[in-house]
């Protein structure tokens, strides 16, 4: 089975980790070069996207932020999956409310806003703090503003106004300030026949507006919650594949912040800590193959590796420690792999997560 | 770190898929065509093994019948693991008798023969029932002959006899039949500064010479005397990286059986059954890295796919069974692949594999 990934970053090669054993071969899509490449080696493969089209059994994303006409070129083909249509919706955060509203999930208070005159309604109607995000192209944190008092609005609806004109169709959208405890995410997976699987939740830990550490944690009342709201999501989408979506927890009621089309990196941990990992079980679902046990085997915490090419050798020392490296080039901030850290409890969780930061330097506190 | 495998087959593959994470890049000398490959993609990469071991950071061998003068070269560039002279101890059998009478293993009755008159004297020396195994080349049963009875002996010999003329140098090692209960392997893996991790033991059952099944067991008895083998051999050959003994268990005494240099089919299960993989380890180990953790997590078989390339889609619908393809072309009783099986109990796990015989349509009882 050949597999056509548009995206040929990390998410792409561990699918194509996960998809060997399965006898399935990921090709990849270099939307920056335009180039078909093999996502491990990164040795090209072709450069023309319409003949990989052409080739591949099935094709997938592993990101959101892709040009429509390529999106409609591959769901003319009738292999794409989960969908254009969900792949927009993880990319437009207008498409990505409305779907929200149409499932009746809970979300923070938000609105469109295009122009000054909009800038100022809204902070008249929701009121402060707000959180302004453009609807295209933002990720990890960037594409964001937060709007604590009047006297940065000046400030910061000059900044909003220069990134409305990169995108074309760009605009933003304000959501009232959520103060939630905890940030959590729920990732699971539909087949096409509409069945459902869910890892258990994970709390995930940013740090300047990029995740760094994804905790499973065991919470009925969340875990129900989230499963719910998965559902009513998916089956709106009629999904195919790996979906992730994250939500604020306030108060022990969950809102949801953002849906992620796809494998997400909050769902690194079942590498090691679930009898089928994210990336297998999308391969499953998007080839027709029935859905893996996404049931836990192990407590497990992810931390990613942030601007770093390097981890000290004792790390490889302690006990079920997993390194992942993406094999990119180092870069200040970059994702440039992660650790998945297992045990057989909550304590000793925590344990070697501090053991964990002790030989990274990290602060102790951030992990734990 | 780029490792040199010498050879391109499934075990370099699975070496691949785990040094990836870990940034370590395998390539793969196929010994046929002379040519480097990727062990995953096939794409060739050169096609002089003179710049390919100059290239790589470190050496290593996925099987043991490599003509001598390939292992001298990579053993003077000083990068090669475990050493040639390990390759060559599993790669002839006189050489293997020798370690086990110098580190005192025990092991059947057995002498090197060469003319009919050695083997008319090794019947006498011996007695009835013998095995005779050529020295090298053999693999999977191949090169072997069973003598019951003395009717038999003449057209043994004519087959033995036409064998010895293949192989320059080769020559017959005739054995004690050894009544055995059952077969069981050790792998471990030693690294550069002399540490030792050894995983659990497992049950090994052959059919036509093949190894079909091999199930982790717990024996406390067998573990600590196969894991008193094993630091004698290893320690003998200052060998590092993975190393794998297979055992006769003789009313709960072990005698060797054969050495194998390298990450072993027996060994497989480690995938889904140990904290870290036998290939894994096996690169940790020759790379200088830390050894990982050997530690069972779950009970696991491994059945080995011979002869076929495809199994029912309903296997993966069962919980916590793995497939392993090699990739590779269709043939009659050929490795294709393998599947881990996991459970939480061995109770649980003889009711999965009954599962698992059922959607195979195995005769169950060639399972449990």
């Amino acid at each position: 089975m050949l597999v056509l990934v548009l995206g040929a970053g990390q998410l792409a090669q561990m699918m194509s980790l996960a998809g060997s054993p399965l006898n399935i071969t990921i090709h990849a899509y270099d939307v920056t070069s335009g180039t078909i490449v093999h996502p491990l080696t990164k040795a090209l493969i072709g450069d023309s996207l319409a003949t990989a089209i052409e080739q591949a059994d099935v094709i997938t994303a592993e990101f959101e932020h892709i040009p429509h006409q390529i999106l409609e070129q591959c769901q003319i083909s009738g292999k794409f999956y989960p969908s254009a249509e969900a792949v927009k919706t993880g990319g437009d955060r207008r498409i990505e409310k409305a779907l929200l509203t149409t499932v009746k999930a809970p979300n923070a208070q938000h609105k469109e806003l295009n122009t000054r005159h909009d800038f100022k309604q809204v902070i008249e109607e929701i009121g402060l703090p707000l959180v302004f995000k453009t609807a295209l192209g933002g990720y990890d944190g960037k594409g964001q503003w937060r709007l604590q008092h009047h006297d940065k609005a000046n400030v910061i609806w000059q900044e909003m106004e220069a990134s409305l004109g990169i995108f074309p169709n760009q605009s933003i959208i304000a959501e009232q300030w959520v103060s939630f405890q905890k940030e959590v995410s729920l990732v699971g997976v539909r087949s096409i026949n509409g069945e459902i699987k869910t890892y258990s939740l994970a709390e995930n830990v940013h740090t300047n507006g990029v995740l760094s550490l994804s905790t499973v944690i065991d919470n009925p009342l969340l875990q129900q919650q989230a499963e719910h709201i998965f559902k009513a999501v998916a089956d709106q989408l009629e999904y195919v594949g790996v979906l992730a979506i994250e939500f604020f927890d306030v108060d022990g009621k969950l809102f949801v912040n953002e849906i992620a089309p796809r494998v997400h990196n909050s769902g690194h941990w079942t590498q090691q800590g679930a009898i089928t990992c994210q990336f297998e079980n999308h391969l499953r679902a998007i080839c027709g193959l029935p859905l893996g046990d996404t049931k836990l085997t192990r407590h497990t915490a992810m931390i990613n590796i942030l601007g770093e090419d390097s981890v000290p050798n004792d790390l490889l020392s302690l006990s079920d420690v997993h390194i992942h490296w993406y094999g990119k080039e180092k870069r200040s901030g970059r994702k440039m792999g992660h650790i998945n850290v297992c045990a057989d409890s909550k304590e000793q969780l925590k344990l070697k997560l501090a053991e964990v930061a002790k030989v990274l330097d990290y602060n102790i506190s951030s992990l734990c």
